[in-house]
């Protein structure tokens, strides 16, 4: 959104950019949803730099497929790789679309928020900041799910996004966090995020 | 799909219309990508089915919007449940996209299928046949999760469409189940569906 240029060629697997695509799409949805439910103008920000990360893939996919297809018989095989990378481009222009509701201030209706309310389980976007109890942890040795409830969907790191990371993922200063949960396991998890002090009832 | 009918205006709940909107379209994202994965012509064909259905509702909001704005500050207030509705819209257009390349046997290539693959829950589409053990069953008493390991997403009845059917919800012959579950699970649900034994193990 903010920045422009200009996307080169790079040999990349296109499994790989489909798969990322597909997740990441998946989870703009939830992202935007929960933005508009709850007015969440952090959480719609992070709905449009993952749409600027959809764009950017979805031209290295047709890039990469237009120099692998060599002649019809190819195109014809390839056609349903860029259809479906289309189809997730269009559902993270979607999800860009309704959080753009929230960043222009618009304003929500409370008919789409009660639309939305059945959604029991929040998301949260959260900084970990340097004094953090969660720095230089692996996401499997926290255990979030089973101490307060939380599942963490996504990490940014800068301008890299890691959509539903694995145990080993080992959490860094400044990562912001997307996370999934009951209110009170966010509340904690904001607070763990802080540097405050968190107590976990046994 | 196949028949085209004009559609009138009815009040209805717009809220109500939201909701089903947004429910259908992420249920018709997880149908599109299965039917893809395995290839599944009956799963596209309920995608198509849905996608009928979010373009009817998408009338009938925007009928009843028009309605309800009598200046410009109501039209103001009502653009924010229009531009929800259209990336609902948008996301059941997109599923809809990847159905049809199933449907027009254009073949999957090998790579969608390995992008998609990490997807340990397959969804099927079973037919209630009316010898079935299913019928006349509330889903919470079949409580076919802790059973089976298997989750009933959506009914199709006839045209009707009942998405996340609640625990007293009761099962009709000839309602088309739409199950999420490990592929064991859903085996037991079609032997289930189509009226055989199923042994469920302690």
């Amino acid at each position: 959104m903010t920045h422009l240029e200009k996307i080169r060629y790079k040999p990349i697997s296109v499994k790989k950019i489909l798969r990322e695509m597909k997740d990441i799409s998946e989870v703009m949805i939830d992202l935007a949803y929960s933005a508009a439910l709850f007015n969440n103008a952090d959480l719609a920000r992070e709905v449009m730099e993952l749409e600027e990360r959809v764009d950017t893939l979805s031209y290295l996919l047709n890039m990469n497929a237009m120099i692998a297809a060599r002649d019809a018989g190819d195109a014809e095989a390839l056609i349903s790789i860029l259809t479906v990378a289309a189809a997730t481009n269009e559902i993270s222009d979607a999800a860009a679309d309704i959080a753009k509701l929230v960043l222009l201030e618009i304003g929500i209706h409370p008919i789409v928020r009660e639309a939305f309310r059945r959604i029991e389980e929040q998301l949260i976007r959260v900084v970990v900041k340097p004094g953090s109890k969660l720095v230089n942890k692996r996401i499997g040795d926290l255990d979030l799910a089973a101490q307060i409830g939380v599942d963490i969907i996504a990490i940014r790191r800068v301008k890299k996004w890691i959509i539903d990371p694995k145990d080993d993922e080992v959490i860094r200063e400044n990562d912001v966090l997307i996370a999934r949960g009951s209110p009170m396991g966010i509340e904690k998890l904001r607070a763990m995020a802080e540097g405050k002090e968190v107590v976990i009832e046994e």
